[in-house]
């Protein structure tokens, strides 16, 4: 018997969501989101420590089924286990909760507004949870709040940001981070790495292969028939035929040539500064940056707080809401939650392409 | 006698224009800008040589009054002094021709839509008089039309751009390129290298001396008081306090605080992406970019075509078209001449300004 056969998959999917560092705006925003807007066709999944969720679902008259844990169960898998079993029998019913918190038990200390241990072990052990119940079948999306990375680390989890923690788990080297608002995709090739280390970091195959996983991503999931890609050079002027780089010459046109004879559409090198002049043209489904500010800036300058994270090449969708922890604001219970609903709509979307295919 | 005395500071000003590289559409939007609109309030000499020009006057119907010259006068001292004088003389009366053509005599073979030694050496040698001219106190501003790099290096003018020339020309080591689109200003603090050496080009002096120059040039030049300038971090999320780079805490942190010392108001260092997210909220008066890209990209996606590229630091007034030879329609005779328009029309405003706080 099929795993996925005993998953819910026909009946309301559910998406697990994960709020992030407790430190950060992520609890305030998924209670606030929740409590004024319901899940349109998904049953929302909170994954995270009820202490630190309940003062916000209290304040913002959230409806929610809470399902309390016990203060941190020794062993994560029989925790997830039983988790996914309570799920299961309350989702069974018709008249199922369309938001339910699962309590991770997790009780670490953190502070409001900074990076700790506690918040790192609280994001960390949440993440970590979320990605085993879609393991198991029981849920099929994603979405996640923002998380630090210092505090990850301090907590013990090593890892740059959520994408390398899925990219591991789920053994899926390939994955990319694909920045989406309406029909403005972007994609970081490197993303949190020093500026000055990026030009070693992009290669010919790893260029290739992003190229090659967007684009079926965006056929499969985004419904884009034979998406365009637009790729953009690494240096001013994209090299300006070498006289300010050679990357354009030596890797970014060779592995632009590879792509095409796989058949891919793609475009480019082109110059940073042109290619995003005209980025909502409607010539491209995306774009190819070649690290983080050059797709980033555009990026945030068009969506405007609207954007969402989603991560392809994944087993499971994956969406995220595209800021930060934001400290500045965390605990004032003003932050948007503009990303998140936007995040959210957007895995519920993914989810049923998915389905579609699948079935 | 002082030399500025000498030069018709108290009459109309001349503004000199250099068309760029002939195999590009500099000489078309030269041509068509005069025809179609005249200078406010100076005179254009138009800095060029006449066979390229002739063309596009005629068609568009300029009407300039052209001084010819003979081919490649042997010294440019003699042709400078020369022509120089001639000019003098024809704006001297009441009724003096708005646009002025100054031959070159450059006859030099060239290619239109390439880069060629021909095409570098008529826009270099365009350049080297116009800055002659200035020297000479006979033009308060000079317009510059795109050039390509390589086409200047091949032509014996080895300079990354307009702005290393006019540096070495005047002189001037601390001048800077600012991006101009009304009040949104944006200045690269490294410009035309490889972005694998852009972090080795950043140091603290260079960033406090370019935070200096630009304040008081928008104190001076641009009568903003008091500015505010905000300052881009290099790395992603500027550096997230060391995890993705040092610079920020080991260089441009430091410079702020010496630029503050010496009553300069400068925030940062400000993510990349946060930075440029709300640019037009009027908060910032100019923005400090670590390279090229990350300064032009969201520079040129507000500015659509309509930008402005001012040296600012040298004893004379120079704008600049924003946009490159765009070699794929030169000759087609289609560019747009908004980014002319709007360069001309700012260096008539600075031009004014000096002479206001000069006078």
């Amino acid at each position: 018997m099929n795993k996925r056969k005993r998953s819910p998959l026909r009946g309301r999917p559910i998406i697990a969501v994960t709020p992030g560092d407790p430190g950060g705006v992520g609890p305030e925003i998924t209670a606030r989101f929740f409590a004024r807007s319901r899940p349109l066709a998904s049953t929302a999944l909170i994954v995270g420590a009820y202490p630190v969720l309940e003062p916000w679902l209290r304040r913002y008259r959230a409806a929610a089924h809470v399902i309390l844990a016990h203060p941190r169960t020794p062993g994560i898998e029989s925790f997830v286990s039983d988790a996914a079993e309570v799920v299961r029998n309350l989702v069974a019913p018709p008249r199922a909760p369309r938001v339910i918190v699962l309590d991770t038990g997790c009780r670490d200390r953190f502070t409001v507004g900074r990076d700790t241990p506690g918040g790192g072990r609280h994001s960390g052990w949440a993440l970590d949870i979320a990605c085993r119940l879609s393991s198991a079948g029981l849920v099929e999306g994603i979405v996640t709040g923002p998380v630090s990375k210092n505090s990850l680390d301090l907590g013990g989890y090593p890892y740059a940001g959520h994408t390398e923690f899925l990219s591991r788990f789920f053994s899926a080297p390939n994955c990319q981070m694909v920045m989406v608002y309406r029909d403005f995709r972007v994609i970081p090739l490197t993303r949190h790495i020093p500026l000055k280390d990026v030009s070693a970091a992009i290669t010919e195959g790893k260029l290739v292969t992003a190229l090659r996983v967007v684009s079926e991503a965006l056929e499969r999931d985004f419904g884009v028939k034979r998406p365009r890609l637009a790729v953009a050079g690494l240096n001013p002027h994209a090299g300006d035929g070498g006289v300010t780089g050679s990357e354009e010459r030596e890797i970014i046109a060779p592995a632009i040539r590879r792509a095409r004879r796989l058949g891919l559409r793609v475009t480019g090198p082109i110059p940073g500064d042109a290619i995003f002049q005209d980025a909502r043209s409607g010539t491209f489904d995306a774009f190819i940056a070649m690290y983080h500010d050059q797709g980033l800036i555009p990026f945030k300058m068009v969506s405007r707080r609207r954007g969402v994270n989603v991560t392809v090449g994944l087993p499971i969708v994956r969406t995220s809401v595209d800021h930060g922890t934001a400290y500045d604001v965390a605990g004032k219970g003003v932050a948007s939650t503009d990303s998140m609903r936007e995040a959210y709509r957007l895995a519920e979307t993914l989810v049923r392409r998915r389905r579609k295919r699948v079935g």
